[in-house]
């Protein structure tokens, strides 16, 4: 069968050949933003003006409900391997201990390099900083970024920092196959320069003739809007509204940039463009990100749970469409292995949370397979959301506020009521704990699954996936 | 060269004998008291004058660093044992279950007593009430006082209080090798009447021949300023500032009666006196205590960590000196086997958390060997201290409210900022979040320690040190 559908193709003209070959392994750019407010977007309501992202969003798909874990390691976590963060140890940020994707996860890189397709993350990694967990080990064949948090680069300008203890970052660069590299201290001077680095290399990355040889998976993780917050030398005070506002100008440029490099390459017809935050804004503070008219970021509310998100696919996703249908960061795997025609690649020999959503992104179906999302903050299950419907069980009012634990979880229609003020177990006095059913279905059928395949601790050093 | 050096002893006059003796092998005398806020000294800030305190202070090494556990049993534990109390089941104190200090812990009292050293504790132990876990149990030779917490004074005159369900406390004396006997009734009549009784007690000890024959180690626990508050009817109203007033002042007094009675008995210049709380004071309610700068008693924050410490040994401790260098109670075991000459009798075959800390006491250091500790509230790391930065995972705002858990540890600065209010993450945007490096490395070795030697349950009833 193969053998016949390569002797067709011969008989083919050229640009039908790429076109076949465009459709069935399409182009993957996935433009990651750190800590992006659902609201920070002009089209979502943001009072800063953003129109190459409102016309990315205009061209395509724009989710409304896109679903994230609450930290960056997790969400990172979750967007590569499709698997709740807990199973495998991801779910924190943690400092100074061993931390890390295992190197037996398997990634949507390693998935799509696996299949053919070349793969580079430029910018910000977070789920490893030692050799064999670094995104070169994971299925990138170049990487340039760093390996933490952003946070690194005002370590050296904090007051009783030691290097002894804490050593000074460095910004890396890595091929597959070979030790990284120290490209540059990363420090509150190159922290304003690394964007602009990572849009100059994808520009040369989408130039580069080797691109329409094979389909590429190109991961731009960007570092805005993640503190010590600054911008570019070329972006300060340009917006008139403060840092935060340049910040926001810079970042929307730096996207228009991106997609201009696509259209000049002349791939943006083969390629499917994702956009989206990795997690809500820091709002309060010398932060002042918008979560839009969601609660608290950080946090089980929506506010930390939905971020700006937005697919471009022309010709094959519907322009200026707009749904509220549940979406998580953990259906990404899943759905771009079929949409790369190589949905058998994804394991089974591990419990895989993501759902795959092709049809939905494509139009072929206007509902989205997800029905709920969990959210997990550190080991504890804050809250679940089902269909419109939030449960609450424990509870933290900001990012820097303890975390407290419900007698009896209240519950929110965030249709209604984005604010997640309303709780109706009190208005209706009990009568919505009807609700309290499906949310116990869900965490009893976690509970078996954590059960059957037992959570990986942080650090873990197993050489393989582990047995049941 | 054991004979030889006898022989030479021979030669020299009985008081040049007793000095070589007593430079080697101190007496050690440890007035230990109960709920003392840091800020309840006249030299600390305190309002109420406490001038046979400071005048202790002033003739030795005054320790605005040291650190205690933040309860009653646990201090107690690890002043006995070096050990994180966590480690033995004695981080609580619990009311009608099984506890108490295994028969296999090794304490101060075992190892000094070992090297010849004659021991008695004088008031509250709080380390297990049953016979096999009594002070004559743990190393004492003589022990008079009570076995678990001055509360129990209070509870035959409440309301309801039935005796068939929780019986009489009494106040105790025991002989190591005998059974213990009652000696009285605790109640609210005995409760003021028992820091008088342990004050002739050790007057009586100290004035006895015996202590010249061989080195002793007596621990005074009064049972002031616990709950419930009352004083010696000699000290009612003797301050005209009221009840806890009143409590300073008689506690000041009975400590001059100590140290006077170690005078009259020519024994002060060859005696260790050692001056501490077991954990900060009560503020609020009818407490009245003052934990000075730092911040709320009894949880994670200083004002439970640090209590009131001073250090005499005439001729080798300079007097007058102050350090604000880490010192935890967990240190004195290991230090005082050095300054005994016994270091050898430190356990080798458990983790010993404390550290030998004798240089510093002694001046042959200015630093401390100490830079963090770590704060358990009964099973929950709630806080670690390292350097002047504290980090803190859980909190609860008093003594009587309930344990919050954060998302973001705050870190703070106690050297700028002893009310640890200024959460450095929020005001540098987790620039200062190499703090949480060290942190994750102090409780990454911790979690190593717990799995290689796990911790024992409180209760726990095994006959010797269990095996890896």
């Amino acid at each position: 069968m193969r053998l016949l559908l390569f002797s067709l193709l011969l008989l083919l003209p050229a640009a039908a050949q790429a076109q076949l070959r465009d459709q069935a392994r399409p182009n993957i750019l996935y433009i990651l933003i750190d800590n992006w407010g659902w609201g920070d977007i002009g089209v979502q309501g943001g009072s800063i003006p953003t129109p190459e992202i409102d016309q990315l969003a205009a061209d395509g798909l724009r989710l409304t409900n896109f679903n994230v874990e609450n930290q960056c390691t997790p969400t990172r976590s979750a967007i590569m391997t499709g698997r709740l963060p807990i199973r495998s140890g991801t779910h924190r940020v943690t400092y100074g201990q061993p931390y890390g994707m295992a190197p037996w996860e398997f990634t949507l890189a390693e998935l799509l390099n696996e299949t053919g397709y070349d793969t580079a993350l430029l910018g910000k990694w977070h789920l490893g900083d030692v050799e064999g967990r670094l995104p070169t080990d994971q299925g990138f064949d170049y990487w340039y970024g760093i390996r933490n948090t952003t946070d690194e680069a005002g370590y050296s300008s904090t007051p009783q920092y030691d290097p002894e203890i804490v050593p000074q970052p460095f910004i890396w660069e890595a091929d597959a196959g070979s030790a990284p590299r120290k490209v540059a201290p990363f420090d509150l001077d190159s922290r304003r320069q690394i964007d602009r680095e990572i849009i100059e290399r994808a520009e040369a990355y989408l130039a580069d003739p080797a691109r329409a040889e094979a389909p590429f998976f190109l991961m731009t993780a960007l570092t805005q809007i993640h503190p010590p917050l600054g911008t570019h030398p070329d972006f300060a005070n340009v917006s008139g509204h403060g840092l935060y506002s340049d910040i926001i100008t810079e970042l929307d440029a730096n996207i228009g940039r991106i997609l201009a490099a696509l259209d000049e390459a002349g791939l943006a017809d083969d390629t499917i463009v994702i956009l989206t935050g990795d997690n809500g804004a820091v709002t309060d503070g010398i932060g002042g990100g918008s979560n839009g008219p969601w609660r608290a970021g950080f946090t089980g509310y929506e506010g930390g749970l939905r971020t700006p998100a937005m697919v471009r696919w022309p010709g094959t996703i519907e322009a200026g469409r707009v749904s509220d249908e549940i979406f998580a960061a953990l259906d990404w795997m899943p759905t771009l292995a079929t949409l790369a025609g190589a949905p058998e690649l994804v394991p089974d020999d591990r419990p895989i949370d993501g759902l795959d959503a092709s049809d939905f992104l494509t139009g072929a179906s206007e509902t989205s397979p997800r029905e709920h999302v969990v959210v997990f903050i550190g080991d504890d299950l804050f809250s679940v959301k089902w269909r419109s419907f939030k449960i609450h069980l424990k509870t933290a009012e900001d990012l820097y506020a303890p975390v407290q634990e419900y007698l009896f979880p209240p519950v929110y229609d965030v249709a209604q009521d984005p604010g997640e003020e309303n709780n109706l177990m009190k208005f209706t006095l009990f009568a919505h704990s009807w609700v309290y059913v499906p949310l116990g279905r869900i965490v009893g059928e976690l509970t078996e699954s954590f059960t059957a395949h037992p959570n990986i601790p942080p650090g873990a050093e197993f050489e393989g996936y582990p047995e049941e």
